[in-house]
């Protein structure tokens, strides 16, 4: 049995999907950012970097999400490529979402991370709409015009799916990138996504 | 053959000792950062990102390190371990090293990404000390005492050496994590990492 402590309503959502979609046994333990519970000393056991999701499996516990993807696929022997190449460039997406896109949403709610000065956590807040901008116009360069990133339905889809939940709220319009508005919808249109959803808020 | 865009010193080092080290044929593209040479429309055409490194390969470029890294030894079929959950720890500490470590380091230098406001930079800077310290921490809290992270070389092993250049700089005594400083040493004292260190200076 694998357990996923997530919060709601953020980047676990992907490791949610994954897992839903995958059809493994698993079970939600929920965690509340809201209460700092990512800080308690259960939770920091678990985790010590005290961030989200971490996945406990019979081997032990696993955090970061890129990685928490590849083992749902590796396991499930689902959702990832064959050839080298193509798993290749399914990691370098999930790379730029988790190394660049989601570090860039991070600079409006979680500014204090890389400054003390509560007027630069301002002006970082006021450029998320920039660089959030600029991370979708990376990514609808490398969609297809339609289907799934690499053809086949593949963990960097699920990825995606979970940082585009923050673009409206960040100041980015999906509907200005077409390739991208049709990849979320496709995602929203499939059950295991809508179940994950309606569970997150 | 595969060809690495790097610039000397940067984060690139790692894919470069992964190469030197699988054996594979590869010659090396230097790109001049102080010379802009990463906006030149000659290497948007391979990464529109302007980030580097980038690896031309004969399907393709591939961008990000930790999936050039995870190509690298899956092409190579060396420096990543078998069993699913090792794999996944290797993943997890790269995944951190991208997406924490290498963005707190870069509040140094590249501020400017995040906010337009040359006091935030400041600020900013400030606080890379403290967290690239917090990184330290965290990584000397997972290695051994001895030998490489997860007992046989991996492509973790060789992102961390990229990242351990930078601690001195942002003012981080390696010295004070000793399980960090000897995993440093034995990285150095291996033949294809000091070929490599002694082309990046």
């Amino acid at each position: 049995m694998l357990t996923l402590y997530a919060p709601q309503g953020t980047v676990a959502v992907a490791a949610h999907v994954a897992l839903e979609e995958a059809g493994l046994p698993y079970t939600i333990h929920w965690i509340s950012i809201i209460q700092g519970e990512q800080r308690s000393p259960e939770f920091l056991a678990i985790n010590p970097k005290g961030r989200l999701p971490a996945l406990l499996t019979e081997y032990g516990h696993l955090t970061e999400t890129p990685a928490i993807l590849d083992y749902i696929a590796d396991i499930s022997d689902k959702f990832m490529q064959s050839d080298p190449f193509q798993k290749a460039r399914a990691r370098e997406l999930i790379s730029f979402l988790a190394a660049t896109v989601h570090v860039n949403h991070a600079h409006g709610p979680r500014a204090a991370r890389w400054s003390d000065d509560p007027a630069a956590h301002v002006s970082m807040a006021a450029k998320v709409t920039e660089t959030m901008a600029d991370s979708c116009s990376v990514i609808e360069a490398v969609l297809p015009n339609a289907g799934w990133f690499l053809g086949s339905y593949c963990i960097a889809d699920i990825h995606l799916y979970a940082v585009y939940r923050w673009f409206e709220g960040d100041g980015v319009a999906i509907a200005n990138y077409p390739k991208l508005a049709a990849h979320f919808a496709a995602m929203k249109a499939r059950p295991a996504v809508a179940k994950v959803a309606a569970l997150h808020g």
